[in-house]
């Protein structure tokens, strides 16, 4: 077992001691206003903690009224947790004394470690050593601390008010102490419910993966908010996420560093190097995490989620009541690709019981300004989207103008939602922002589970986002990984003609060739194989062939296959003059056909992923391509590549014959069980895969391999 | 004069009598609670309208303890508005007995007209025509009415309380009724000030254009806000978008249609079929409107442009107090394509001096808590950038927490900005929207010119959204129109071998070629061209060339000409027997080279436009093109066509050369002064265009032209 992991097991056990602590000591105790350590005791107090609380401190025998002891060395046994409020240079040796002294759990404040320098990383790694040999807790360092609002318990610096212990409901979970606060504030000002925040900042020995793993068993949590700059052990993670949905919880996370200016700029400040963007992200949300793009949007996906009685999904029904916001929402529905069903006069009988005659059935609907004379049409109206099995979500967006208006035109939705208790969610949005509808209002929608957002775009936004997860392709294929019989003699760049070789007899398809490392092998070689070939120079070292004249097309006979072998030699030396080639492809002529890129790679953070595209220089520049899961089935494969944005080449565009998808996503499924079977295998390139018409399979002209 | 710019003269000159009447008459007035007529009478009353009232019903002699008079006849001379509170059928009648009293401006409720069928429709041409020829003013019908703020006027049956006149600044101007309403509370409870809110409904008479002239010359409206679902009269509104930049003031649009589904229900609701939208956005933003993507977006633009003492642009300097948000700020950057400036410890000593030693100097910076305690350095900051030229907006994304941490962090903001006087917007955002701050804090904020945020993407959005129309190409080309000799003898259809008879002269490239009307003369052709050439069928009716076997490549010598000739015939007329042939176009064979796709339009609507993008199937699909001005400068088009998502093809890609780009923006550029100059041409498209490398030029391989 590594420390790494040593440390995560003792965390599993012991996080209790950080976050439900019995007993506290608090090493540079203060009364000094506004000092980490007066802050710190002063939240104690404000909280009524009711455990042992120890203040530290060699040169005050008295802090604000209480016994403080000298040092560490004199705390009782059995203390679970202990703050250091103290100057990040005194922070190795008190972990040391802690340690000895069989404390729990250790939080530290203070900054400079990994985001300050060698010595920094150098303490931050003892500390880590420490915790792991004392079987210890750690937050951070650099963390801003935690809440235990369950319990009404508050680990941090922050001036913190706990008003009665909380129901629970969500987490949060944070590398950035700002933005673990920033997220509490916000979900409390839309009267949500908290179990915990936790604030992990360097991760010294805890990390992001330890918390979840805490509030994925916590029954009071069921909803974990996250805001993380990088995953320290993605395959934990993944697995725990996995946790999580078998357990009914749903994990919504945001997190920076799509762009490479982003990711540069975390390498200075937590001492998280960010990894890809996108391969994260493709993993994730595979494993079923809600992503979120902003903070804004990461409240508002904690809010649907935890306020629904069942999570947004299936179609929405849009109430609105005026023409151009529908306008605008199917606008912004096509935009986000979001599903509205199809209702009419005809088709939806029930609706159209519900209202008046001049409001025609439509989808979204547009009211008119006749909820305020006709209020109940509301509650009709929600109650016959209750009952229309294409419905599986309600969106009312409405013009609430003051509390007198407002006032009319909520009680019917309260009505609908108390009588029925539909599992359907009702979310609702004001259009008129920043009108001025009494508090009491909307807490009255949120007690019935319908969620309030200030305007109708980020609801609709959000409720996307949720339905888009729900959504996510989560089969995982019956096909067993394989491995390639000769691969183990193998290592570092694998040239085309040996990739081909040990590719071949697993069923990817490549062209009908053989190598040759003589030009009377290649004669031969060509004659076996008839018609025109191709030869393609070969070596470990030789990368780049087109550009080294290392191809040579469309040779028939074998004087034309002599002075090609003589040329290509000479132009190689030409052009690198240390690389030696083994000999040369001799191929097929392949048909002409769609060129895609197909390429893998097994990241050593991630995992083995797919990528599949389309090649060429346009695609290039345009990233047509997408992030395939290695075990994928055959479905989800052909649905994914169904969403590139240029897929309506393959469906028979213009006339032109449908592709054999189905050839390409059985030589991805085959790659899939590839790199499942062989961990070696870092990278694999099959560039170009051409795609014939439907029946006629697809195969691949070039082959790379690199093996770890 | 027809009579619809008839109308807009009269509009021009009257339309004080409806937004500031001295008197009015309530056409079906009433003292039911509820009704239009007792809820228009009532906002009269509870804002003390100074002028007269004059209650017309037939029924009644007094009405609320006032006087009524029996109909509209009896009303006395000079009266300058009736507000129509009578159902439907009542009202064409009704505007005829107006017209004949002299009154001035009517202001019509009542739906059921353009969008709801044949006698609607033709109800409302009517009032439009008693409009006309009586040179009255009219509002709707199908309208919500509207709200003079400047004089407390409230001329709606929407409650509406107006607690004082206004000082003026944001005038709306909507179709929608809904959305007007919707706005005014928006940017009242961001206490905005408004000048008028007016909803123009079906526009029997008069449009959204009139009130835009009409705000345009109040000297208390500076900036429009609109939502238009479509343009009655674009060429007006284009003008009128010139005159308001003249005159310093700033037009903000939400127009909704973008999506096909949207523009349908249009036609629905308010009568209005909506137009192309891309063309009109590609129109009205190289007007210099801003655009709005939704609601919410429009309200935050209008903030921005109303409160800054100048608008958005330049760079912008970002200051957060958190690692992650900074990420999440450089995403989102990158996203919106904001331009943030590269600030570093040594390029921008102040900014050094101003920060804590261990706050390094970056662009966003992240100031940590450090403004806790010492808030001072947010006023050191928001000064060094004021003096910082690079920096052209200041935007602070701050996090609040609860009233005591604002109250520390806002006064030093306050400080700065009342100091300094700069015209830099300094723009704030709370990070944690929904934190309980005070409203006293931000209402400070907003009354020294600092619009406040809930949230940084939000404040982010409509800056870029800003700079991004500041940063809009308006320059116009010296070339002037030029006319086409021998255009006038043509009609229709212009086939090609016309169409480049006719343009050639122009300087627009095309190949070597010449028309043959007989075998004997293709030969001829292709003897005094030299080399292989292409054969092409000509004809008007025959539109689709190549499908029609009607391309012949690469011939060379008399009997390859002879021979195609033959199979040319044949296979158009088994292709489509009506078909006969003019002849063909025998042109060299061009290179090959990258090929784009150029068109025009004019459009009858929004005049005349170029498209020009990359050609083939996958730039289809990919819709890969932009919309140009047929008066740009060469420099606005080399820009514009660089904006293109595989533009990366023009300039060099992969070691292929950079293409003739300049080329290509002279080609359009004479597009543009043909189509100024020959109105009668409806459409012309060149494709594809090939491109070759700098100074090899472009050439047009196949032209065709539509005329009026």
């Amino acid at each position: 077992m590594t420390v790494e992991a040593e440390a995560h097991t003792a965390a599993k056990r012991d996080i209790n001691k950080l976050l439900r602590p019995r007993s506290v000591a608090i090493v540079g105790a203060s009364e000094t206003p506004g000092s980490l350590g007066a802050s710190v005791l002063a939240n104690f107090v404000r909280n009524d903690f009711a455990g042992d609380i120890h203040l530290v401190n060699p040169r005050r025998p008295m802090i604000s009224g209480r016994p403080a002891i000298p040092s560490v060395e004199a705390l009782p046994d059995g203390v679970d947790l202990a703050i250091l409020a103290i100057p990040r240079v005194a922070v190795v040796e008190t972990v040391k004394q802690l340690a000895a002294r069989g404390v729990g759990a250790a939080m530290i404040f203070a900054a400079g470690f990994a985001e300050g320098g060698e010595e920094g990383v150098a303490d931050q790694v003892e500390i880590g050593r420490i915790a792991a040999e004392a079987g210890m807790v750690i937050e951070g360092p650099n963390c801003l601390g935690s809440v235990n609002y369950l319990d009404r318990i508050p680990l941090t610096f922050i001036d913190t008010e706990i008003a009665a212990p909380s129901p629970g409901g969500v987490g949060i979970v944070s590398q950035s102490g700002a933005m673990a606060a920033v997220l509490a504030v916000m979900l409390e000002s839309r009267q949500l419910d908290l179990s915990y925040s936790v604030s992990t900042g360097n991760e010294a020995a805890n990390g992001v993966e330890d918390f979840v793993e805490y509030m994925i068993a916590d029954a009071k949590t069921r909803i974990i908010a996250m805001i993380v700059e990088q995953f320290r052990d993605p395959a934990r993670f993944l697995s725990l996420v996995a946790k999580a949905k078998a357990a009914g919880k749903l994990i919504a996370l945001l997190h920076p560093g799509k762009s490479s200016a982003a990711r540069e700029s975390a390498a200075t400040h937590t001492g998280a190097m960010a990894g890809d963007y996108k391969l994260m992200r493709a993993k994730v949300e595979r494993a079923g995490v809600i992503m979120a793009e902003t903070l804004e949007e990461l409240g508002d996906i904690t809010e649907l989620a935890a306020r629904c009685p069942s999570l947004p999904g299936g179609g929405t029904a849009v109430l609105g009541e005026s023409g151009a916001l529908k306008a605008l929402t199917l606008d912004l529905a096509e935009e986000l690709g979001l599903e509205l069903p199809v209702l009419t006069d005809s088709n939806a009988p029930e609706l159209r019981a519900a209202l008046p005659e001049f409001v025609p059935v439509s989808n979204p609907l547009d009211l008119t300004a006749q909820g305020l004379v006709d209020p109940d049409m509301y509650y009709r109206t929600v109650a016959a989207l209750f009952g229309d099995d294409r419905v599986g979500t309600i969106f009312a967006g409405i013009i609430q103008t003051n509390p007198a208006t407002i006032g009319i035109k909520l009680p019917p939705f309260l009505k609908a939602v108390r009588e029925f208790k539909s599992p359907k969610p009702v979310i609702f949005a004001g259009v008129d922002e920043g009108a001025p509808v009494p508090g009491d209002w909307i807490a009255q929608l949120r007690a019935e589970g319908i969620p309030y957002f200030p305007t109708t775009e980020r609801a609709l936004r959000a409720i996307r986002r949720i339905a888009a997860a729900s959504e996510q392709d989560a089969a995982v294929t019956d096909a067993a990984p394989v491995a390639v019989a000769g691969l183990a003699a193998e290592t570092g760049v694998v040239p085309e003609y040996k990739a081909k070789a040990l590719l071949g007899p697993l069923g990817i398809p490549f062209p009908k060739g053989q190598f040759a490392a003589s030009v009377e092998e290649a004669i031969a070689a060509a004659e076996a194989i008839g018609g025109p070939v191709v030869m393609k120079a070969q070596a470990a070292a030789l990368s780049h062939k087109s550009d080294a004249g290392g191809v040579a097309l469309n040779l028939v006979g074998a004087d034309a296959i002599r002075a090609a072998w003589d040329k290509m030699f000479a132009d190689v030396a030409r052009y690198d003059r240390s690389i030696l080639l083994d000999g040369v492809l001799i191929e097929a002529m392949g048909a002409r056909g769609l060129e895609l890129i197909i390429g893998a790679k097994n990241d050593p953070q991630w995992g083995p992923v797919i990528l599949a595209g389309f090649g060429g220089v346009t695609a290039e520049i345009l990233q047509d391509v997408c992030l395939l899961a290695p075990d994928m089935t055959q479905d989800g494969i052909v649905a994914a590549v169904g969403k590139l944005k240029q897929a309506a080449l393959l469906h028979g565009y213009r006339g032109s014959p449908a592709l054999d998808v189905e050839a390409v996503a059985d030589l991805i499924g085959k790659i899939g069980q590839l790199l499942r079977g062989e961990p070696r295998i870092q990278e694999l390139d099959l560039n170009p895969v051409v795609v014939y018409p439907k029946g006629q399979g697809a195969i691949a002209l070039d082959a790379l391999m690199l093996l770890g």
